[in-house]
């Protein structure tokens, strides 16, 4: 099985970055979304600001890593079932993130 | 600041893809190596076998996936450092997991 991963940085969010439980319950959103089904969760808190956070799913991860200072986030979203766009994971979190600026990679992974 | 995110898919690994304790451990030995700083770590069992195990660095995240039915292992390596190399990370992991076949690939994020 082919399938993509999406690697996006989100620049000049206006969403406060250093929310740590909005930005897991925005994770979580976003693996609603795409049908996804959540398997554990995971929260870093850095000095003096920045938080990584990361919902480990039964189709592989969603994780989002924030410079609030830079109003700068990482994300990555892998879904290894090909019937879900991570484009639609996305979706959710640019709505609630709100980039002024966005850069979209993809790569193809292979599974099995 | 310009990094590479490097993406592995590890085929015909011969060590345990099922041991999540072995797998986390190889994830910290992996971050030692190339000087990273542990936040936090998390895994997951998969039913009736596979594991995400995935240590969050002050430097951003390893993380590995498992399908030990394929003897398949996905890694991911972001290292928000450019000081440190996110190949010397593999060159440990992949001498425990000891993989037939190797696939490595590259993406350039740019942070801050």
């Amino acid at each position: 099985m082919r399938i993509r991963q999406l690697m996006i940085e989100a620049r000049g969010c206006e969403a406060d970055l250093d929310d740590a439980e909005a930005l897991q319950a925005l994770l979580r959103a976003a693996a609603k979304a795409v049908g996804a089904t959540e398997h554990a969760a995971s929260t870093a808190r850095f000095v003096p600001h920045g938080i990584t956070a990361i919902l480990i799913l039964a189709e592989s991860h969603m994780l989002i890593t924030t410079w609030p200072e830079h109003r700068l986030a990482l994300i990555d979203v892998l879904l290894c079932n090909d019937a879900m766009e991570p484009r639609d994971a996305w979706a959710v979190m640019k709505a609630a993130l709100r980039p002024a600026d966005e850069l979209l990679q993809e790569v193809v992974r292979t599974v099995g």
